[in-house]
């Protein structure tokens, strides 16, 4: 990715210069890869970029001058000999007046922001900036789209070829395993998190991870993946059931598609992501499922498979028109397991369209 | 991972707090999802662990409560409602005195550590720890040397496995996908980073990520990958040439080989990880490589694959028994190539003896 491939217009340096003046920033000093990687097509995971009004400076390390220079099109590249953290403050120490520095305090450690403030000298003056370049990336352009759309196909395509695979007897491990190959076989550069394949009482963890347990009749299987393609991430969940589901699931079942569904219907540009989670939490309040329900209904997702907005309970964002965001209820009883669905969903100017395309109608195996 | 699974004689916990009186610290914070794992089984990605001189309390979100339940042995489990940091804060205010708590400044963020700072209130002072739960997980204990031992030869098999399949056609992307299928269905629970394959001039990438570009007849391929199994790393680098190697290939192959062995050969206990990196960068200056070796010799390796201590030019970490390390020479020269070959390697009483098993002769396929 690079400013060849970007929408016509305003490169997104240009965009995030943009920002300088409501920030009242001279500069900011970008640490975060993935936001690296949006502003200037460098994919290294070691970097610092820095941008002012005029120039930016990419500094990297010696592992990555051949890849620096294939990537970045927009910024100059600076091999930093003593650390990339000294390079930058060099640069800085040797500039003019009293710079006013944005960076992100969510992204450095306080560690490395010591090192470069005793690097970069007094004059310099830090200012913790508004994740700028997180809202610039949360709003997706066209080609970005495209390559979403293709991320969520993808991932859809993994779970239609696994289903015929999820029989008593196959381990959660060799299941992820195989849905992660597939994830490859198809153009993935590879997982955007360690595919989770939870089965019986340990669905009911949201997070767990697969291990050699055989998967077994009359349980749910939850199974939560994505791929990267081309730098974009997807996100999908689904569940099933092995047998003939007792009616309690059933009715949970329905429970979290209806939530589901009510959420995606909140969505569109000028609803508050707190607006979208309540609508998912009202509909399980109302069955009497909310206690079950206990993470947030969704996420922002891009270049990475976590990243602004958060849809949880209370938030203020704003949504717009080109967000991509997951929109994922799920339901947690102890010793019944887990039920979890979840989509890929962008924001259109009229309301929401899905990217996932993976049925969503209970599955009994 | 807990209590149970340890050396006989005093728990981790107790072993931090050891460090206690020599930093001077109260309690120490942990927030490092490694340290905590290491430290009280707990192998969720959201927690916080206090450990004081009588107690330890994780914080931990309701996503984690069952998973929690079942992993923590030796801690106190508490579900924040309102925020990790938030919990942990308020726990701390509500203590007696000016408590000395010490924490990582190189795991914290800005933003985490002002959110702490902002909950546990002004009495509470804290100090930048020395890395103390790094520099315990450095020295492994007998169980985790045995799950290292078998970490390292399940990505031994993993390479053995793949050579037949490094033939003129195949992707880089297939290969490393079906390298790490190989890894599942030998038992790992997932590679414990992305398998790099490089061929051709992307091999003289260090971080090449894997690409859908065929491998070719006359080419150079590096192979770095590893694998997680029962919560430990490994990590493998082999080079194979696709055809008859030219002279010049051969001679940077002998030499990155003979500086391995130099490194090796220089470890024991006493010794600086700056003196084994001296003994592999020595070998290949005299064969007029040096400029060609970009990186470090390599880096310790646990439940994280890379951790304490470096084994970078000039560095002083002095080497102990049981510390697990990689040594990893490379070259990479520009058009032509790189060649890098990695083991993982304990430090023993008289010397040092390898974990990989395999094999590292120059190998033309």
């Amino acid at each position: 990715m690079g400013a060849k491939e970007q929408n016509s217009g305003r490169s997104r340096i240009d965009r995030l210069r943009v920002f300088f003046s409501e920030l009242h920033t001279d500069a900011v000093l970008v640490s975060h890869p993935a936001n690296i990687r949006y502003l200037c097509g460098f994919s290294g995971s070691a970097g610092l970029l820095l941008v002012d009004s005029t120039h930016a400076t990419l500094f990297t390390d010696s592992r990555y001058t051949f890849q620096a220079r294939q990537e970045v099109l927009e910024a100059r590249v600076q091999i930093a000999r003593n650390g990339i953290v000294r390079a930058a403050g060099d640069v800085l120490r040797k500039g003019r007046g009293q710079p006013l520095v944005g960076y992100s305090a969510s992204h450095l450690t306080v560690a490395q922001k010591e090192a470069l403030q005793t690097a970069a000298g007094g004059r310099v003056r830090w200012l913790k900036d508004a994740s700028v370049v997180e809202r610039l990336r949360a709003v997706k352009d066209r080609e970005e789209l495209v390559r979403m759309r293709d991320a969520a196909e993808l991932i859809s395509q993994v779970y239609r070829r696994a289903l015929p695979l999820i029989k008593p007897g196959i381990s959660e491990l060799e299941l992820a395993g195989k849905m992660e190959f597939t994830m490859k076989q198809l153009g993935a550069s590879g997982p955007s998190f360690d595919t989770i394949v939870a089965s019986g009482a340990r669905s009911a963890w949201a997070h767990a991870r697969p291990t050699s347990k055989p998967l077994r009749k009359s349980e749910l299987v939850v199974m939560d993946h994505g791929a990267i393609l081309r730098g974009y991430c997807s996100d999908l969940t689904r569940t099933v059931f092995l047998g003939r589901a007792p009616q309690k699931v059933r009715r949970l079942y329905s429970g979290v598609l209806e939530a589901q569904q009510a959420a995606k219907e909140a969505i569109g540009p000028g609803v508050t992501t707190g607006e979208v989670d309540a609508a998912a939490r009202g509909v399980l309040r109302r069955q009497g499922f909310a206690k079950y329900f206990t993470h947030s209904t969704g996420h922002g997702i891009g270049l990475e498979v976590h990243e602004m907005p958060r849809l949880g309970s209370g938030e203020k964002f704003v949504l717009q028109e080109g967000m991509v965001i997951t929109v994922e209820p799920g339901v947690y009883v102890e010793g019944l397991g887990g039920i979890r669905i979840e989509d890929d969903v962008v924001v259109t100017e009229g309301g929401s369209s899905d990217l996932t395309t993976a049925p969503r109608e209970f599955v009994e195996l």
